[in-house]
């Protein structure tokens, strides 16, 4: 195989990013500690059939770009906000995995005393990158600045708190929430 | 016609609460004064089209059932989440427009330092009420207890903060929220 060592005890098992943040948010709320959903994901219903005597059917939808981040909610009285992004790159994180609109929602929920952050995984060593959201926005300004594309793993290391893949919960965040913001 | 008599100068102009309040999400933001939006309707989505050089269109899927409540975000470094509720009823406000699951979720958020409140409109009268979540939860477990199905018009107007239909921003609840809460 070429793929490389994974450098964390607890394998991936296959599962997305979003599956084990997923589970992480049910272990947090069943231990009410948090209180954090994913957010739906955005789709245009144009048709839709009402068949007699069953379910309503969606004929026809598209996909909706996302205005705002994955997933919100609540930890310690404070509004709570984050995307999650997994690359299969190994050695930076191409800004290009953003948009201009979530990058400006993150700003604006910074502005109104909420925390914002990323959960970085590269797929193919399982590394985690836990990045605030200021950190994550002097990158972003350097790029508007004419400067590289991409955040190099180093950097990322130089500006994240410490987040491993663990087995209960899978993605232990709050502990970086901690860490960083009380 | 039938139709009762306004008791608001400003019309709702045949849109739904819910279009008032996206209205009014805009405002706020616009105005910098507080990050809320409309969570996507959750589907279920079970086939997908993929056509040449065109968008993915999704060929079946299925409305669920929301787990959580229809808005949330952040005011003042506080979490805000709340629901939107519009009845026909002319004397009193049916409870079974709740899920349990809602109800739990609205209790979570308040013992996690949130602040969760529904708005209610009686779309025959443009009547608002805005009623925070601890008080709806007082006629929710007085039906539990075997009690009445529905909180009267009285007991809404004793419970609410108030809440007018404006012109810009249409559904003007950060107050309420300032009254109630700040
Ligand atoms: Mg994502
Ligand atoms: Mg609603």
């Amino acid at each position: 195989s070429t793929q490389p060592k994974k450098d964390s005890v607890f394998s991936n098992r296959g599962m997305t990013l979003e599956d084990d943040i997923n589970e992480t948010n049910a272990y947090y709320l069943s231990r009410n500690l948090a209180v954090i959903h994913k957010k739906p994901v955005p789709v245009q219903i144009v048709r839709v059939d009402y068949p007699a005597r069953s379910a309503a059917v969606i004929k026809e939808a598209y996909f909706r770009q996302a205005s705002t981040t994955d997933y919100n909610g609540v930890y310690k009285g404070k509004y709570i906000d984050f995307e999650a992004k997994e690359t299969n790159n190994t050695t930076s994180f191409p800004l290009k995995n953003f948009h201009a609109h979530q990058i400006a929602h993150m700003k604006q929920v910074g502005e109104h005393g909420g925390i914002a952050f990323v959960i970085i995984r590269f797929s193919k060593t399982d590394e985690l990158f836990f990045l605030p959201f200021y950190a994550l926005n002097r990158f972003w300004e350097r790029m508007h600045d004419g400067g590289r594309k991409s955040i190099t793993k180093a950097e990322l290391a130089d500006c994240s708190a410490a987040l491993k893949l663990g087995l209960s919960p899978r993605i232990p965040f709050l502990n970086a929430v901690d860490a960083v913001y009380f």
